[in-house]
């Protein structure tokens, strides 16, 4: 028998990496915002109606009607195994030259990161992240008790020099090279910036140059209400450095979490190894079923309408409402808009009194990985109806009008 | 820049484990299996016509009702919520008393595995299995590199007294103790045996005394077709030793693919943790509708009928056809019947005939971490109806009788 201190349960049986990572705070104050009554500007959430339920439950017809008993068998049937030329035919279309053996489907974005995040990741490794980045992301990378090292974000997205110099300095140093460098290129959460092409470009080089892979996940990419896409860094990806991350929770769903990962092939291989399980085939079978006949085109292009017109009630209302010495982000798509409060303003501090006043969202420190951002908040448009867009910057203008300092009273 | 030798892809910044796992065999043979033109006894498969495409379709109908713009949100709405009290009161119909904290849902059994695996397995960590035992755990504790000791199966399954001598060895020579014990005890995968209520006392002492953790799996255990059901472990589990791994892929369907854990709360939380993303709201709202109004127990109480009809043809159609010298188990209960050939007779080499003769088997061979069970072989009555079972067995006892070295005319 041996002699191990057992008061802690199973605990000194978990494995070292959980057990060095168990303590991780998550959130702080998620509950109370997602629980509070008020307008929730935190929420990354489509709107509701945005949901397809007719459309999916009459999908769901047309499969038990072509497959009959292959629905729900183990693998599926020809619609399951028709989603990866689904997801194929959908990132040629955006530049990408695949193979549906180059496609690898998920539980969501976030089991895809994690498959990833399982495939490359020992203890010790280092991540390089933007910072901000997406916290769900920052949890994931946690959990496998690597050092994170955050870089700035501009207007063009990733401060892609100050990546090229902090590697130029590891390597002259002799210190660790980053194994994956992660970005959402496009409406960057919770920024809402956009990664310019050129800086594409240099983060490929300097990937081959180094020896990272470059983790590209893409939720919000055709969510664009203004301007031209830039290519996905996986269409101009020419060495198999970039691994891409996608979802179908924004273009058609979260509750049907779906994504993928583009990649080489013999990394997929060893995705398909590690992610045991894979998607359930009703679910894979109901998505081609509903992408048939151009209707995710045409869902696409729907939300584009519904979301433009909350992202433009949200920039409008921000400038009529807001006090002065407040500044924020003016996206080209997706769900967020990034804000600096004035001086002397801590977002986590001045949360309680937003809430009171009718209004969440999330204190930028969620999104780094170190103790920034603490003048910043993401609020989203993505949820709420435009009427209530107004409510909520009208709240949070009021909020932060009572707790600035020194108010001027003429701007 | 590092002069790491690239020219592997991306292999060289793989974690250490998927490189020293990369390499592991998998299923030899499965290709050849899954294509042949042949009666398919080698799939556990459920059998076609007992999928609830209709109800299914309904219950999506209902939860969308219900739910209109919830069912497909993050998070899901009452129903997504509902469906850890569903498992909670079913486990309390069979003496496991939980609560939802002690619930973890996820995609399907194997992801359920792997979620274990992931938050107790080191790389070098002993796991002790059945030997045989299911190909599907074999190959994800595979994935963690860590040693595999299999343990034989008798009439009342796994041989626990093995299993204490070995640990007691183990201890007094200093050796490591297992982490994980993974055992099916009801309608073993493949040998159909079921664990007696002794052994499941005894199993549990010793993972107190040993200080490791019994991962109990049943996916079958609700498939019973005679005889009465021995406590679940997870019920005769005093001080929380036990985790155990369910799903609805056998009482409603595989491609809804949906399990769940059950452990102690803190352990939970960690699986909580460490299985990013969770199980979709919509499958969970879905399977809470489907539950309604005593619609699983029905199905269940169908399914029992359809095995039992299928698993009596297959051991009388054995006991017709089969020349002597072959053995085979007769379970209870779940999908399997395990087959031992004559001497001289080695399942591998014996499949292309046996293909030819008209019928697939799995190959005992594939349910070890070693080199036995090579005149083994494991046949399904789940999937095919009952007069192509007879089909199957014919050509399988045909294969047989074309094999075996020295045939006596009589018998």
């Amino acid at each position: 028998m041996d002699d191990t201190d057992r008061s802690d349960g199973l605990e000194h049986l978990y494995s070292e990496t959980v057990r060095e990572t168990m303590d991780g705070s998550v959130y702080g104050a998620w509950r109370s915002i997602r629980d509070a009554d008020a307008v929730p500007l935190s929420f990354g959430f489509p709107y509701p109606d945005s949901f397809p339920n007719g459309e999916l439950l009459s999908a769901a017809e047309s499969l038990f009607e072509a497959e009959g008993d292959c629905a729900l068998q183990y693998g599926g049937g020809e619609h399951a195994d028709a989603l990866s030329t689904v997801i194929v035919d959908r990132a040629r279309d955006r530049g990408i030259d695949c193979t549906t053996a180059e496609i690898h489907v998920t539980n969501g974005a976030t089991n895809a990161i994690d498959t990833v995040c399982q495939t490359f990741l020992d203890p010790g490794d280092t991540v390089f992240v933007e910072a901000p980045t997406f916290m769900g992301a920052l949890r994931l990378f946690r959990n496998y008790d690597v050092d994170i090292e955050g870089f700035d974000v501009d207007g063009d997205g990733l401060d892609v020099d100050a990546v090229a110099d902090a590697l130029a300095e590891r390597d002259a140093a002799g210190e660790p090279l980053p194994t994956l460098l992660y970005t959402i290129p496009n409406f960057h959460n919770p920024t809402g910036v956009t990664l310019s092409a050129e800086r594409r470009e240099r983060l490929l080089e300097l990937a081959e140059t180094y020896d990272f892979v470059i983790l590209e996940d893409d939720p919000y990419g055709q969510l664009r209400y203004d301007g031209a896409e830039p290519p996905p860094i996986k269409a101009l990806d020419g060495s198999g450095r970039a691994v891409r991350v996608n979802t179908f929770s924004k273009t058609i769903a979260p509750g049907i979490r779906t994504g993928w990962i583009v990649a080489e092939e013999s990394t997929i291989e060893q995705f398909d190894r590690v992610n045991a399980g894979g998607e359930p085939s009703f679910t894979r079978g109901l998505i081609t079923s509903y992408a048939a006949d151009g209707r995710l085109e045409r869902a696409v292009d729907k939300l584009c309408v519904g979301y433009e017109e909350r992202r433009d009630r949200m920039l409008e209302s921000l400038e009529t409402r807001m006090p002065p010495g407040t500044t924020w982000s003016e996206p080209d798509g997706g769900f967020f808009v990034w804000v600096e409060f004035p001086e002397g303003i801590d977002a986590e501090e001045l949360l309680p009194d937003a809430i009171d006043a009718g209004v969440t969202y999330l204190p930028g420190s969620f999104f780094y990985a170190d103790d920034r951002g603490t003048r910043r908040a993401r609020i989203s448009f993505s949820h709420v109806s435009p009427p209530e867009i107004d409510e909520g910057i009208e709240a949070l203008a009021s909020a932060v009008r009572a707790a600035t300092p020194t108010v001027e009273a003429d701007d």
